[in-house]
């Protein structure tokens, strides 16, 4: 019940090199990338010589006007969106990251999750580094600033391998951009060109409002160095297993971006349909949670062979905190979100089609909701198995314990949520068709196996904190 | 291509009675109808002798914060959300309109416009009144004020019969609302109750969030005095055929609404049945341009036994002004908004359906991204009949000069859009799939019958102007 | 203790006819006459055919920025600061009020009171008439509307023969401004040139800035009508003793201005020498109260033949609302704006000169903190008489049960504020020191003779109320 | 002519040990040094296990609202304000600086500049360090965190050894403050108690509105270590010569605190005597450059044995930037900010008093203004000796080239001012004024001699930007 309840992408990272406006493209790349955070947004630009940012909290559109941009000019800018969380969040966390070192200004974008940050941080805390933010991207800025290698890039190469887990970098420096991908691939980077600029970003779908042609992936552990000599390839670290984080494909990717060298929308149908042919049903329609379980849905129907409906009406304008009466209303949080379509539902047999549940109360409402617009019976169906593990590599999922399919059986699950029926697609239904190739992909939150040494499961705690208000 | 160039609906009204927290009740049916306007949001509430009022721009949860709503106390309640434009929007505008005269407080929220308003108020005027905003109901307020009549119902009686036009009016006296809904019936204005508290509200996708019943539909021409002796009813104009504005089920309401006593999701599935039925076509996929051609696509893809897919994705994070790079982007607007997935569409002969054309520039655009994300044969098929009319009943058109369903043919405005079959529904489809009872509607847009007697076909011209940045 | 406790001038008043940057002038004057207002702000500007304003809350240089200056071109200009109060303060009642009636569109700004508002807006509503603020403005704007004369200004000579109290106005049409000053002339007015351009100002400083010439005084009764035919003068009302708010001279205006033909810095000099002369003192050292008692307390000084010196320090960030620690700081309200130089107090016998006390309770917090700072003895002077009448002109007085001048004996307020001596100037000693002519002045503040027929001695009570947080 | 032209001091620090409310205390106390600095504020609390902070851009009051203030709970806390300057001004440079090391959580508020930050800083970073800001207080906290030293008052004497120029360092850590001043003293730094919290401010102005009770300077070279065992002082560096920064009592402190042992407002009135002493002078009245100039005017006046009069009234309404109009306004900069009192002026030999001439722009224009009020003769008086040299210890001077002083002979600046005689109080003069000790202060500003070695007289040349509008 993902816009409902809750997993945050922890952000999208864009790139361009020697463009006449960088820091227009790159605003229009975010802006393409928003899905992946609503927090706050920030673009660096360098020209040569110097490196000039702005960052602000927000949409992209919110945060840089024609007076912000106007003051980033150059020929190279890295832009970074980042997730939203129910809690604090800082501006100072906000990214890029610029610092000053020796080896001049630096600027890094970063989308992904170190698992070993805490243990880096105290080892350079202890080495004399001093932290001014909770970013694990401070961690890798440290390790480049203190390598004495001359050239940038095999003090990258250096620095990431002390480094474990999910990440996509995009550093800035004056008159380069040099991204890396984690061996395992974790997060999606994608190379493409905008009339002979270099675009990095983090999906596809950035590319098409700025113009720009896909040219290939970023290899799982391939570091690139964009300068004028053109792109140099490298693959620094030693090969690894993919680890592809699969969820990029069942929920958080665009449906209108390629990731991982499929179609995210084919996917998705894909996954509607052997979860169809999974559990079977006796019903009238179907229908999506919008908009996530909208392609999935669709495969449903089809394999179903029901009728495909949108039962559900999404309210576009939910802003921020909603203020409840005081005499509460059942089912308040997703009733601002979702309204029933009677003239759907009323009478039908309905199967209800999500892409996840996470702590099970939203899914509970939205049952009840569906029930109460006159639905005979609700059969649910999910199309992921049930998520039991954490993620530890760069998406913000609750703990363990407040997973409900870590918790509970099926068949809690479903008397829990009041549903007539719950399908959860299984294991071997997602590898299929997600390709058949179980071994290309991370499958931690549904498994448990934690392709990376699992050095902390916890997001650091935050030692820093600064009210933003 | 509704959300992409267009209308703007012109308000939507929301009313409580005999409520123990009216204002936080109004706060959320006005988020269940932010849909019908986005420029402004106001709630005035009244607790037997007073009344008091916040309006602001922006979003509902943006004007109202829990210090707001907590200002607001009382017993009843009238809100409003207005409409965005382009242009110059003002505070001052912005509704529910409070003022003071003989009879106390009065406050006042209109959905609607007045044809005669100019008419009125330069009689008003060189009667002596003088006014300070452009709203039409500055004019109601005047007349009403002007009555001798000691009963306020009698006064609005008299006030209405001056004025022509489209009109749901909630008024707010400290210790009554009267509804009144012009006697064609343009805007919908539905009664329902909350636990024993009279509700009105524009469109039923308010009640479900607060989990009122609906009851019935205000009737055209009826004034509903509710007190604290209850609810009572007359019709105190001549009866006129009605002319509910068939534009509400084809584009503004929701679909999860009942408007003119339909569903709105049925009449648009029918819509998009007949309009297949009208222009076949060889095809092999059907895409609707969302969120508003979303149903009538499904219809259509239905009766043309053709896989119904999500061929175009909308970026929800549009918000206000966008910065085009100085190199502009071909098809910028759009790009911002919509994105192609190019596995749905590649290769495919493409049916694409709007539920209208009003410019054709936006159409152009979208035919050329359609085309340039690998379609075959781009096939457009729109939900309703040609807009030749510009609506002087408060749905924002343009002028018909601007409508180029007024200034070409169909074959003309094809070929502008580069489509390579263009189908519009009939009027005699519209009538068909709306219940086949053309006498109930309004369909001055697409056949230039205006109802009423074209007083003044342009909205008022401001003569006063208040710059509100 | 005007700062610290209270009073709150109700206004400025600024214009300027046939200028090429009207609204760039009109904010330099407004910015001039800041003191008399600072909750709120507005420009209206003509150009010959229509009217624009901005008004805004906040000081003149937060309201206008270039945008909003550039927006409001034309030749002709009236402008408005408002007074702040603790209360609520609403947009709706910045000034200039634009209306539009059969004469077209007309700004109205105004400094004073009308005493029998409430009076006319009842018989104005009983006639018809719909009120949206709570400014007296609204009234006069009303009349005028209402009244049949073709000429503008006969229109005003038939209004302002309807009302009674203090007014100073500015009205502006496309292409005239008329100014009138009640024939009481409580609040000042000036006529002045700005190579060509008339200029109205409520006080002489406003000119310096923009390097206007004073010309004269608008004489009280009198009415200028300027068009560019010329300035026309009248006097339309029948003559009435003088009332020149004799607070202008000892608080209100600034020290630099030139008001009711005297040089309020000179008046305030002699307040304090005549003060000292009524009332002898064995002291070392005079202090005034800052900004406002800094004038009198030389004069005090001068007559003492005692050292003057800045006893007590302005902190000039006090903004708004400062937060109190739970554990409450004795005397806080005066601390943060006020702070004693224990160099010049330690020890010493001291006389502190201020221009009134209110309440009584900030001297006597200022007392004891003088004390608290070593004084030997305390020795309170106070430049004007006791206050015992609320003013009903134009100024925001307390009521008179708050009004510790109107409740208690000089002695018992000695003992309460704890003092070693009080010392007020009687109202004969006031007399001599703005130039010796009673009849000239308003004394109502002062011995409760209303010049006019006490219509209505309190503010209108709000009936509207907008929330404008 | 300070207000008008020029200096900025370069922040004020506060801090207190051992509050039920440390937040709140600081609040008020940073108030009361708002005068040392209006960019930004910021106040970090600890509560013996965290450091929390909130920064922002403006006012003490425009940055804290209570929300603020409850977010900040604890024990102790420390704040600064931050100086104001034309150009950029960033959040990120906003202090205390907050950060995470191996020792945990430290924040640090700095007075001062230190003249070798840049050396460090390019040492540090070829170590390895990364920098975020351009504050000079990064450096320090990196050379504490680099220190092995167990125990942070050790690290923090090493990391002072290594530091030059001028620093008042307040150092909060969850359960301790610790305080150092440089062994010149160039910034104050005192110790106070409330009700046995200790307190530390740059002032003693900022004590009287908590109620603070003075007990000593920190003094020079000092270093306070305030645990819950109490106030620790050991005195950690070499000895060296005193620096009072000489600009602190001439102009920067307020004249109501006790600075180096002194009376701010004693000193001022001295300067003033001496002043005259030193330039006879012809003339009718003495009046001063309001507020900065007054007390010494007062001392002028005295030994002159002329009338003061205060012919320079002040607009304190002044907020950024002002708009001036196209045909722009002879000596707008200053009209804005000060108006003549012509009653005062006209027909006089006037002398006027400031405390300084930076560029003389300002001053000449101002003699311009006092002229064109009628003055007959214009004679200037500074209360310090011409300014020749730029400050390296943390006021915001121009360069030499922009000095007047440092270009012009007397004769040259009178005549380019305008001025009929114009009389600088000689170095002589001013070491009588202020104690008669040259030993004990830091003249650089008006002899070019540095009491430190000179690392680098320019500031820090910021290597990253942030932009934040």
């Amino acid at each position: 019940m993902s816009i409902l309840e809750g997993y945050h992408e922890e952000c999208g990272v864009f790139g361009i090199f020697n463009h006449t406006e960088p820091a227009n493209i790159a605003y229009l790349g975010l802006h393409g990338l928003q899905h992946r955070g609503q927090e706050s947004a920030g673009i660096a630009a360098a020209d040569g010589k110097n490196i000039i940012i702005h960052r602000g909290m927000g949409y992209v559109a919110d945060v840089f006007s024609e007076h912000e941009l106007t003051r980033l000019p150059g020929k190279h800018a890295i832009g970074h969106v980042r997730y939203s969380t129910q809690g604090e969040s800082h501006l100072k966390n906000a990214q890029p990251v610029v610092v000053s070192c020796w080896r001049g200004p630096l600027a890094l974008s970063h989308n992904g999750n170190l698992v070993n940050a805490i243990e880096l941080r105290k080892i350079l805390e202890h080495k004399g580094s001093i932290f001014q933010t909770t970013n694990d991207s401070e961690v890798i800025l440290h390790l480049i600033a203190k390598t004495p290698a001359p050239q940038l890039k095999d003090a990258l190469i250096s620095a990431v391998r002390e480094i474990a887990g999910a990440y996509s970098f995009l550093i800035l420096t004056p008159d380069s951009i040099i991204a890396i991908r984690d061996p395992g691939g974790f997060r999606p980077l994608i190379l493409a060109d905008l009339n002979g600029s270099p675009v990095l970003a983090s999906e596809t779908c950035a590319l098409d409002i700025i113009g720009a042609t896909y040219v290939r992936d970023v290899e799982p552990g391939e570091m690139l160095t964009i300068t004028d000599q053109g792109i140099h390839s490298e693959f620094p670290l030693a090969p690894e297993k993919h680890s592809f984080c699969i969820f990029e494909l069942i929920y958080f990717s665009r449906p209108d971006s390629q990731i991982f060298g499929q179609s995210v929308y084919e996917v998705r149908k894909k996954l509607g349909r052997e979860l169809a042919r999974e559990h079977s049903v006796e019903a009238d329609v179907v229908i999506p949670v919008p908009d996530s379980g909208i392609v999935a849905a669709m495969g449903v129907a089809e394999a179903y062979q029901l009728p495909f409906e949108m039962g559900l009406i999404r309210n576009h304008y939910v802003g921020r905190t909603f203020i409840e009466p005081k005499q509460s209303i059942r089912d308040f949080g997703v009733k601002i979100k979702l309204n029933p379509v009677r003239a759907v539902i009323e009478g039908k047999r309905v199967v209800v089609v999500d892409d996840s549940i996470v702590r099970g109360t939203t899914s509970r409402k939205l049952v009840r909701i569906i029930r109460n617009a006159g639905a005979r019976e609700v059969h649910v169906r999910i199309s992921s198995p049930p998520t039991i593990g954490s993620c530890i590599y760069g998406i913000d999922t609750p703990n363990e314990e407040e997973l409900i399919g870590a918790q509970k059986s099926v068949e809690e699950i479903r008397e829990y949520i009041g549903a007539d029926s719950l399908g959860y697609l299984s294991i071997e239904g997602l590898i299929k068709a997600t390709g058949n190739n179980s071994r290309n992909y991370c499958l931690a939150c549904f498994n448990r196996e934690y392709p990376t040494k699992k050095f902390s499961g916890k997001r650091i705690q935050l030692s820093l904190f600064e009210s933003n208000s």
